[in-house]
């Protein structure tokens, strides 16, 4: 087979963001758009990846390194004119471009196949170009073609007649053409138009007239086409991701009593029998396995929960979190790299960061791990079916023996054996009826602020 | 009136769900659907109730006990050898019989006592069949009947001929005959036909051909008949019953800012004038009385809420929570088996358990019941007016008198009198300048790590 | 120009809102609707502003106070009664009148000025009436114009033949006259009908049948004149409002990954490249600067929040909380009556109540200010770049020196100087292999209970 290219465009500003982000860079499903298009990409396994850039490169060379190639288009004068900034770098470059669109990331990959394959087809056309049919088909450019696919006219929506208005087949913008073909054609366009840029466009109306011909592929999706220009839009294309997302979930096993609450990461993984109550967000890295509860409220992030745990409600896992077989995080818990053993349990109002707790170790209501001394972390290490008294405070570094106890309050700022209890605690200091005349006297004062 | 036997089929394995739990018992509004069912047919009072079981059915047995007769279906051949199962035990029945399935919950009462009465309508039907219009017929078996409701016809989806096609009223597979004319008609269906399967709709085709009459029965509810046969059924179910509920609740005096992010239980009951804010989740068990605020970000579950209580936002109410009037309970705050006295306040980052909390008392910021041992669970009883100082930790079991006061950062493992100070609290430890050493020392360290 | 009065009917009982609360007050995005009306009213200027009230009279002072006139209406007589109760007080006026409806908060102040300036048109006519065209017409007056917008009649529903029902031009009951005009005509109408009231809309048939202009205006959105009449009604007002308050965040640079879980109060204002993660529920009184992200499962009210600050996931912002630049507010943390200085951080499990903290300062995980004593609050201040260890108690009043630190599990009861170390707390008591003989004892105990 032919090696293939893909030329990306991102240079455009991206007004309409109001963002100092830049446009290709806002995530959807936790990951930046860009990338959701690279994977798409990535399934047709091309040779080279030239990333069009204009204002704002470095905060996408920041992103996206050295996994493709750069060509800068400094000044914004048209698609046409962006797409020939790839020239250079692919002078030696003799196989498939297609020309894919930072702000367009949900085209999918059977569709870009479809589109290189027409390529390929016996008329071998000199341009393959992806159609679609919107519901609302005000300001795209018109494909006029007949039956059998093959391009009559590229039409822009405002030079088009009202017969070519007609025509509900618009352009996408998605491409494929040879190396040669394509950058030989736009050498020939021009910029002799209402706006005075350079049309991609323009290289199927010029092959046509060369007598070769251009064909349409047509995607019956037009979600899959839909470009993102501004906030509204990117939350669309959010919801749109989290719904086909949750289908896939349920219709493998997982139960979500309210799916349109539950928010799911690009990467997010699940067991069987896996139950998701209402409000759950995850962040990007969990994988959970078979037999796991979320209960409502929950949120995590970089967390790996194996079979038969519990979260929540009200948990929070941030990354380096793992809930060993079985454990049990209950609510108003925090973890960040920590790990919770076989059978574990932290139920209550605790923060675990920088800790190993050991296999069937039960933490108490309102343990706090004191990780950080203001300059560097230090890490806890707790025992197997060590019980950690409520109200807790373990001051890192601190290794805490098997089966010790600490004793309810105790701050614990050295090592506990094994087997050892460990009580930090004041004396018990009585005094009777003392209350009684507090309350005397500060209803006094009280009454007294009140006159 | 004659009597009534109910034959419920559950023997499908339900293997779109990919569950290890039985399809029949997977929750809606955390409620099994067949416990729903039950529900509904309930109303009718059977005096029979047969369950058709097959694979899995220990799990059925597990959650309905003795409430129900069990036939055993070992091999699946079929609706109509399915009922055929509940024969013997009913031999001796002779009243009138509703065949309803376990994964067709919400089928309405009176819809099933319009459908029983037809039986006994003048032209004493052998069947009669509940009927819907379905937006898409697509799958569905038809229902030929003339314009008096007689039905003519039978037809399976795949043995219809176009005209049956274009007819729209299908068959929900509920039904009503009476139980002689139910068995006696199954004795004569066959398997002959392309799954080889014995349909419980031949019956009807039978009785027809006798010169019965049969008569079909409409409900104008297409989704009281709709089943539940994978995840995203099951998520569409939930989704209906959330909405009604809302709706009866707001229409009876409870304002919901935002009801599609409010989840109701199957037996959530509430007073007037009670506001809920968004994104609030309602476990089994909970009565909340009239002008009781509940604020967002609130999970209740088996708790009595009492009149002008105000609970939450982040507030977790678990089974056996009492919030007596005018109480409050605040922020990160968990109950459980626990009373709140009337106008108690237990504001902020509390764990409350096994515990009784007088009136007027107060619980300060960062308080913990500590009412776990490894072992046994402990009770602590605050008397009225008692004042908990914030970060306190009692020890159970434990009695703290009316009007007594704990010092802020106190663990109390002792018994506090009436109107008595108590505070645990060592001295406090002054070291000048120390600190500042310490960030000297720390920042140089940090430094050289850098290097 | 001509003087502007408003009436605004604010007495009818609203009892199918089963509510103890009056109609008009129960809030949309957190505020009174009455409110929402006056400020759209508002924009017109008007000079009078009578509020004609009846049953629950006082709820309505109590909120409104001297803002408006109020005219009394003690019985329920109709809408042209209780347009006349404002007589007396305008008797002395002589400009435009606007006739508005307290459960009618959302008539657009441009669609209020265009029928105020009909009035004026050369045609001068004696009545402008505010019509629109509803999906379901059913249940609406109707308006007979001809196509100049010139009324030939207003015929109640129940009253309209088929051909007048046909007339999908609807009236709203919003209407605007000169104020000699409109009590004059009210002196005429009766109250011979169906319901034995006097109609407001009557005014336009004696104008007419005096040879009188009367015109319709027109409105295309149907939702600015939607009544609120139960609370499904309110909720689904919210939910309107809501939707469109989160397009315009979003137009002006705010992103949502879910707009439809973000719940915004009518004072919310954002500054650019504010993120806000699903689930996050806003009360009044919030302005955040630029650069912030709202995490997930957060609750925030009168809050300020400065720019490059972070807040969740699970904050609560409590009026009178101040996050100031670049600031971090993490779960499960409390704020109210509080400010957190330049850079400082507060990120897991506090309570932090009537407290200044200074720049950089740290507050560890568990810390909690101890700012009530039962009777009343104080305050505590914290010095930048202090270290505050986790499980702290701060025992208000109090004040913590810059560069100070608390050593973890201190109740600091007593003012803590600059560079200081404060350490509270007792001595590590180690009894070796104690636990290990519990665990012994409990486990015989267990055995022997479950025996």
């Amino acid at each position: 087979m032919t090696q293939l290219a893909t030329i990306i465009l991102a240079a455009g500003r991206g007004t309409r963001m109001h963002s100092a982000l830049h446009k290709v860079l806002h995530p959807i499903a936790g990951r930046p758009m860009i990338l959701h298009l690279m994977d798409r990409a990535a399934v047709l396994s091309p040779q080279r990846t030239v990333l069009i850039v204009g204002d704002g490169a470095q905060q996408v060379r920041d992103v996206l390194g050295k996994e493709v190639e750069y060509a800068v288009q400094d000044r914004q004068l048209g698609t046409g004119h962006a797409v020939s900034q790839a020239r250079d770098m692919l002078r030696d470059f003799s196989g498939d471009v297609l020309v894919l669109y930072g702000d367009v990331p949900f085209v999918r990959a059977d569709t870009l196949t479809r589109l290189r394959k027409r390529l390929h087809a016996p008329d071998q056309p000199a341009v393959a170009v992806l159609g679609f049919r919107p519901a609302d088909t005000r300001g795209y450019g018109r494909i006029i073609a007949d039956g059998a696919g093959h391009i009559e006219q590229m039409v822009e929506h405002k030079d088009a007649d009202d017969a070519q208005r007609a025509c509900t087949l618009c352009n996408s913008g998605v491409l494929a053409a040879r190396a040669t073909d394509l950058f030989a054609l736009l050498d020939r366009i021009g910029n002799d138009n209402a706006q005075g840029e350079y049309y991609l466009t323009d290289i199927v109306n010029l092959a046509t007239s060369d007598g070769r011909a251009c064909a349409v592929v047509e995607t019956a999706d037009a979600a899959e086409v839909a470009g993102i220009n501004d906030r509204a839009e990117l939350a669309r294309a959010e919801a749109q991701w989290q719904e086909t997302s949750r289908q896939e979930a349920m219709a493998a096993g997982v139960t979500m009593r309210a799916c349109e609450t539950v928010f799911l990461s690009w990467d997010t993984r699940f067991g069987r029998d896996v139950t998701i109550e209402p409000h759950v967000v995850f962040g990007p890295g969990v994988h959970i396995a078979d037999n796991v509860t979320i209960r409502a409220f929950s949120h995590i992030e970089g967390a790996r929960i194996e079979s038969g745990v519990e979260v929540g409600p009200f948990a929070r896992l941030r990354p380096g979190s793992v809930l060993e077989e079985g454990s049990r995080l209950g609510n108003f818990v925090e973890m960040k790299q920590a790990v919770l053993g076989k059978g574990a349990k932290a139920n209550h109002l605790s923060y675990l960061g920088d800790a190993h707790i050991g296999a069937n170790a039960n933490i108490g209501a309102g343990t706090i791990t004191c990780n950080y001394d203001g300059y560097f972390k230090h890490r806890t290490t707790i025992g197997e079916r060590a019980f950690i008294g409520s109200n807790s405070a373990l001051v890192a570094p601190l290794t805490i023996g098997a089966d010790a106890i600490v004793a309810a309050g105790s701050t614990v700022s050295r090592d506990v054996a094994d087997g050892e209890l460990r009580m930090v605690r004041a004396d018990q200091l009585i005094k009777p009826g003392w209350a009684d005349r507090f309350h005397d006297l500060m209803r006094k004062k009280k009454q007294a602020r009140n006159k």
